[in-house]
C-alpha cells in the first residue's frame, strides 16, 4: 500500500532495536511528513559515523582515533584496569570521580541464550591487555545481573590462571537507599559482605 | 564522553518521535556495535525516500508519482471522496473491502494545542478537491477522538457552505478509539451506517 521508497525506509528502520512494523511505519511517516530536515541530518550522521567510528585498540570503546584520548592520557594510572560491559558503564564510573585508572570495555556480556560466549566477546584481547606487564589489578565492574556475574566469573578464572590480580566492585544497599525498598537478595548480600568498622 | 561522530549520530536519532537521550545513545551504540549493515541500509533508505517521496496531487497521500495509482485508477468511484487523517487510516479503509471510492488524506488533524488549524492542514486543497464537480458525497472518516471530531465538524461546515453532501462514518468505532487499532469488520459496519450530517 505504500510507495516502494517508503516501504524500504520502513523496513530499514526495523534495524533499530525495539522497533516493530507499526512503529517503523509511524516513524517513517513522521520523518517524511513532519521532519525532512531531521531525516536528512540522520542520514548524514549515519554515513559519517559508519566511516569514522571504530574501536580503541587498547580499551575497545568507541573512538575516531587509533588509541582513544583516555588511553593516551599520561595522567591515568595504567596499573589499574577496570572492566565494564558498555561505554555507558564507563561513563558512569567516570562520573564517580573516584577512579583514575584505565578501562577495558567488553561491548557486551557473556549470554549463552543470545549466542555470546568468550569467543564472541573477544576476551583474548582483554587477556592480552591485562597481561601487558603494567596492569597490576583488574577491577571487574560488570553488572550484577546473571549475565554480568557469569561474565565476571569467566574473566576471573581466565585472569587468575595467568596470575593477574582481580577484584570485584562491592554489592550492597545503595547510598541513600532505604532498607524498606531494597530487594531481599541485595539485602542478604549486604549482610553477608558486612565489614568491620574502625572507630574514627 | 563519546567521539563527536557518535554524538552527532545520537543527536540526529532524537529526531525520531519518542526517542530521548538515553534511547538515542542505546540505538547509536547498537548500530555501531551490532548492525553496521543495517545502519548502512537505513542511511541509504532515508536518502532515497527524501528524494523520491512526495504527496499525491489529488489525494495528498505519500507517492512517488504526480498522481498516485489509486487516484489514477478508472475502477474507483470518483463520486465518493473519503477523508482520512493518515495513510494508515486509508489502508485500514481499503482492508474493509467495503469502499470503492477515492480518498483525501489530511496528513494530520486540527489540533489547536499543537498549533495545527485549518490553514496548517491546507483544507483549501480539500475544498478544491471536493468541489471538482464529480464528487457527490464526502465521507468523513477522521478518528472519533476530540481532534478527529473537531476536524470533522470544521470540514462539515466548510463543505456544507458550498453545498457539498457530507456524511460521517458511524460511531461503530469506539468513542475515543483510533481507526488504526479497530478490526476491519467493525470498520466496515461503521462505513455502511454512515449518516447524513445536518449543518448546525
Ligand atoms: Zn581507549
Ligand atoms: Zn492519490
Amino acid at each position: 500500500m505504500n510507495p516502494s521508497g517508503l516501504e524500504r525506509l520502513i523496513e530499514a528502520l526495523r534495524c533499530l532495536p525495539g522497533i516493530g512494523p507499526k512503529s517503523a511505519q509511524r516513524l517513517a511517516y513522521h520523518l517524511m511528513q513532519h521532519d525532512r530536515p531531521g531525516a536528512a541530518r540522520l542520514g548524514e550522521a549515519i554515513g559519517h559515523a559508519l566511516q569514522a567510528i571504530r574501536h580503541c585498540q587498547r580499551c575497545n570503546t568507541f573512538t575516531e582515533l587509533e588509541i582513544c584520548e583516555r588511553c593516551a592520557s599520561p595522567r591515568r594510572d595504567a596499573s589499574l584496569l577496570c572492566v565494564v560491559e558498555t561505554p555507558v558503564d564507563m561513563n558512569m564510573m567516570e562520573q564517580t570521580l573516584a577512579y583514575q585508572g584505565l578501562y577495558y570495555v567488553l561491548m557486551g556480556k557473556i549470554s549463552p541464550l543470545d549466542g555470546v560466549g568468550a569467543r564472541q566477546l573477544a576476551l583474548d584481547r582483554l587477556l592480552a591487555r591485562a597481561t601487558d606487564g603494567v596492569v597490576r589489578e583488574v577491577i571487574l565492574a560488570t553488572n550484577f545481573t546473571n549475565e554480568g556475574e557469569a561474565t565476571a566469573h569467566y574473566i576471573t578464572a581466565m585472569l587468575k590462571a595467568r596470575g593477574v590480580g582481580v577484584t570485584r566492585i562491592a554489592r550492597g544497599v545503595p547510598v541513600g537507599g532505604e532498607l524498606e525498598f531494597v530487594d531481599s537478595g541485595t539485602l542478604a548480600q549486604a549482610l553477608r559482605e558486612r565489614r568491620n568498622l574502625e572507630s574514627s
